[in-house]
């Protein structure tokens, strides 16, 4: 049966997703939502773009992409150290079996999170796209920026880096089965750990989507500090070395490679950090700019890491 | 001289539009934006998405397209009745000459509107493309929605039908000159309308974005009432009748025809509508659907307005 976009929306994303939160009044269904914020609450807000053979190889099934796109934008939301509380989605879709299969990832994905999906709108498009608008919310002022880091305070991270990237490696060179493959589809933002950060007085933090040089630069520039990061320090290094047996490529893959969602934060040196939360990486500096070192040797980079419009 | 998307969004996108309003505390350069709401008000969310080839034709220059897009946008705003806050843009765009129009476009209608753009997100794709997702505050419990209408109310009109279709009909067959080919460029969101439409009180309202049928159903289905419309009340339907020659086109233009933004809503009849706001062109009844007459006769529709996936 042929639907018209009205229909498919009541079919597939009405009512999916987590359960209702009090911050929404007025779901899916009129020409906007409606939402109430609790007193001494601040909202946060991100929105996130994943278009296919940009974002996503074109032979990933749709519902993984989809799955991925909802996650990559709730990692925003960990970033900021914000419980996520809604979502919108716009589908661009080729056809109505493409809409079907993006609904799917993106109930997957909010289900597995427990937030709402309250809005959206789907339509035709030649390219399979999705954009994802999440709100979250915290206490007024305790949101996690980037712009906050001090000199000497510590650098931390909370997840893996390179692992995304090597699995779509593997992907793209026709190893579908490869070891690496599954991280693909099982990227994972950080929320529990964001809120844990904020609450511990942590107030700055960068989710690494394009890959550490990159946002780690993000983060330096805001503050308006240099840092030093030890590559080797990062989680799985020595296996994942003695595994791909090439250590260089493992230091690519975790310096330029993004998508695994890490969340970098800094804190300052009194600031105690459990270790089964986060692992230290670095030190800030006074000046600017970050160093990469392998083994204490630093390295020398041309590239930084994904980029649109290079 | 090539540019990576940060400092596209840098030179293009940030400080951008209208006046930071106090709703956003942090605009755009971090994983979010974050953003209070006074005390009594309640935030209005919005998503509107514009294809390429599906919502316009790819000879439209893109800043067209773009101011298009923000506009069809901020119309669910007033439809709702609220004032317009903060709007955040994800640019779908095939090279960075795409990217720099589309900016255009954007800026130049958030300008027009005074409203600040405060996040978003850039990439590269095959499809040029807008998600435009807009924020608004009202008054809690003051909305206008479009389960409210009831059965005698009458039904008004704000703003005109059937133009943007004209237009668009004259610039698809080539005839780029055409008297109504303006209209394609000039929508423009009643937002001032649907707060003083929400002030006087008035529940229930939708805007026309899809075709008079299709958008005065939704508000009938939603309530669960009937509707009665005499489309020769619309505005400007003798002039138009005269000038085109041919009243079905102009029907058709009227019924089908969307993107106009008009703002339909109902209003109990004794609530006094200042003329020079809206026209009233039907009313209410018990029972579904929607009956357009044409000089008190009822019209046989077979078919709806724009659907994306039929």
């Amino acid at each position: 049966m042929r639907e018209n976009e009205f229909s498919l929306i009541n079919r597939h994303f009405k009512g999916r997703g987590g359960a209702c939160h009090p911050f929404t009044h007025l779901a899916i269904g009129d020409d906007a939502s409606l939402h109430k914020l609790a007193a001494g609450m601040e909202l946060v807000i991100s929105t996130d773009t994943s278009v296919e053979n940009v974002h996503w190889p074109d032979d990933l099934p749709l519902e993984v992409a989809a799955d991925r796109a909802v996650c990559s934008a709730l990692s925003d939301l960990a970033a900021m150290g914000a419980e996520a509380v809604a979502v919108w989605v716009n589908v661009m879709a080729s056809d109505q079996d493409a809409v079907k299969a993006i609904a799917e990832g993106v109930s997957s994905a909010l289900t597995r999170y427990n937030v709402e999906l309250v809005g959206g709108d789907t339509c035709r498009s030649a390219t399979n796209a999705l954009a994802v608008t999440v709100a979250g919310q915290l206490p007024e002022g305790t949101a996690m920026r980037r712009d906050t880091a001090q000199e000497n305070d510590n650098i931390w991270l909370v997840g893996v880096l390179g692992l995304h990237a090597l699995g779509l490696q593997q992907w793209m060179s026709g190893n579908k089965q490869g070891a690496f493959v599954h991280h693909i589809n099982e990227i994972a933002p950080n929320l529990a750990a964001g809120v844990h950060l904020r609450e511990m007085g942590v107030s700055c933090c960068i989710d690494v989507s394009d890959g550490l040089l990159q946002d780690a630069t993000h983060l330096a520039t805001a503050s308006g500090i240099g840092m030093d990061i030890e590559v080797t320090q990062v989680p799985q290094w020595p296996e994942l070395c003695q595994q791909l047996g090439d250590s260089n490529l493992v230091f690519d893959a975790v310096a330029f490679g993004g998508e695994d969602y890490a969340l970098l934060f800094t804190a300052p040196v009194s600031m105690n950090i459990p270790a089964d939360l986060a692992v230290k990486i670095g030190n800030c500096r006074a000046g600017s700019g970050v160093n990469l070192y392998r083994d204490a040797v630093v390295c020398h980079v041309e590239k930084q890491g994904f980029l649109h419009f290079e």
